[in-house]
């Protein structure tokens, strides 16, 4: 079997070149209808950094992946980015190491980015009249870029602390074809936009319920991507506990880490009022059943997408 | 930083060139002495094979290692080796990646040996008079390989099942100046040999205790090598409970697997008669204290040997 090693520049353009959003809902599918083994991930601590390792595989699929991803804070400072990482391909019948897919990174903010999209897809009211996006980093970005195909609506407010970064965000992403405006006052996120999406490392609310007033007679969905850590929290527990459908990405792993995690910490939700995206998907659960409702998904990052994701790189570049 | 990848003809080269045994032993030191970073190993397991995810590093050291070690035992029967993986080398300061050692389980194999080497300098009696090979594949080839510059014997007992195996041993080790006996009859292992070591993967003792009598007059060293998981055992528990030393690579890990783990099980040994490799190695423990001693050495390998292999290959190659 012939190793491939494929760099960045090359998966920038295969990713550029395919349709992942089918993929990776197959990837929640299998996960949420029990195909997929999935470990507990590895973590090593070190002074500067950590290195969490995802792997696992879907049972009938050709590969098993295993992915290696590292966050060094200090490395801005150093003018390096402070991600890094690769995924590794092999084969599920001999064991046999078929590519290494040299993407520091991009794959999991692009993997990551598709879940908002999926979520939007399912979840989202029917007529999207403003798109909220809290941050103004690269998830931020690109989590609207991934909105393109799934949403009409093209008109947005973004949510950030320094003028700086959300001028810079306005004018990036104003070449795409949205219309941006910008604001540094989080409660008009939720007061005049209906699909909110959460980006930051916040690590207490910023969207208040407080701010909901009102939305009973519009509907709302909200995708909280930031929080994948048991400490990280970007939305009001109570925001949660007055949603009508509340979707984990995966529901094992939101009892412990993101927003779920801390609503239920704090009482506000329970754990039988849960469902999953993978069975929001694949129709085996009702998601949202009227524009008037309050919707929202929590996503922490599931190893799913990342065999996905990478898998599908792989096969495109086999066909060229 | 400039990622070098490393590829296995390369690897082989390097490895014969420089001298592992003091490296490996600087990572069984600083094992010891609780320098080193190693979390649990990764474990995945598919119907066709198993994947082992070692991992760690040395604090104060410049990289942490990754290591993929993959076997697949159908491979045989489709002409492939049943071993598969990698090694993976990355900055502790940074977190980028600067190595991929695509190793193929060669470096694996050869620090289980270079292990192996240690343990006979630090615990054979003086006199190697005759040493025995149990097992006929890459490590019991391996193994005697590597005790060449630690030991002046050069006669050598080799035991195995099949008579093709023995005589393809003896052919291919007598080309590196031993002489090589075959046999197929165990005892005569412990009733002639006073350098023992073990390389198959048995599930139930092969060195028994009945054969080590008179061993008393003439001392003996046995490194146990094949033993790695809670089921292996090659040699008798009776043999480690009148050994003078038993010493483990990794007392934590040699309490759940190896040898040891099935002699405290069965009661013929406890926890605080054990003593650690890098301990004998840096003189804080004492090891043989005569001739006539039986001294018995459970390697069930360890990160810190990975890490150590995989930087001393990258930092050769660098130099060059």
């Amino acid at each position: 079997m012939k190793l491939s090693i494929i760099s960045l520049e090359e998966i920038k353009k295969i990713v550029s070149s395919i349709d992942l959003l089918p993929i990776i809902e197959q990837g929640f599918v299998a996960y949420s209808s029990e195909r997929a083994v999935v470990p507990p991930v590895g973590e090593l601590l070190l002074e500067k950094g950590e290195v969490h390792i995802k792997y696992g595989y879907i049972k009938g699929d050709e590969y098993y992946v295993i992915k290696i991803a590292s966050g060094f804070y200090g490395n801005a400072s150093l003018g390096l980015p402070s991600g890094n990482g690769l995924m590794l391909l092999f084969s599920q019948q001999t064991g046999e190491m078929v590519s290494i897919l040299l993407d520091e990174a991009f794959l999991t903010d692009t993997r990551t980015a598709i879940a908002g999209a999926i979520a939007a897809k399912y979840l989202a009211p029917k007529n999207v009249e403003r798109i909220g996006i809290v941050g103004t980093g690269i998830q931020a970005r690109l989590q609207l870029m991934y909105l393109k195909p799934v949403v009409a609506c093209r008109d947005v407010l973004v949510w950030g602390r320094g003028e700086k970064q959300l001028t810079e965000y306005r004018d990036d992403m104003e070449k795409h074809s949205f219309q941006i405006e910008t604001t540094t006052d989080i409660a008009l996120i939720l007061r005049t936009c209906n699909l909110v999406v959460t980006t930051t490392p916040a690590t207490s609310p910023l969207l208040l319920h407080s701010d909901l007033q009102g939305v009973q007679q519009t509907g709302i969905h909200i995708t909280a991507v930031g929080s994948d850590t048991a400490e990280k929290q970007e939305v009001d527990a109570a925001i949660l506990e007055q949603a009508d459908v509340v979707v984990a990405d995966s529901i094992s792993q939101c009892l412990v880490r993101g927003e779920i995690h801390q609503a239920i910490k704090s009482g506000h939700l329970s754990q039988n009022e849960l469902v999953e995206l993978g069975n929001i998907i694949d129709g085996t659960t009702t998601g949202r059943t009227s524009d008037y409702q309050i919707t929202i998904a929590d996503l922490t990052g599931v190893a799913v997408q990342d065999i996905k994701i990478a898998e599908a790189v792989y096969r495109s570049r086999l066909q060229k």
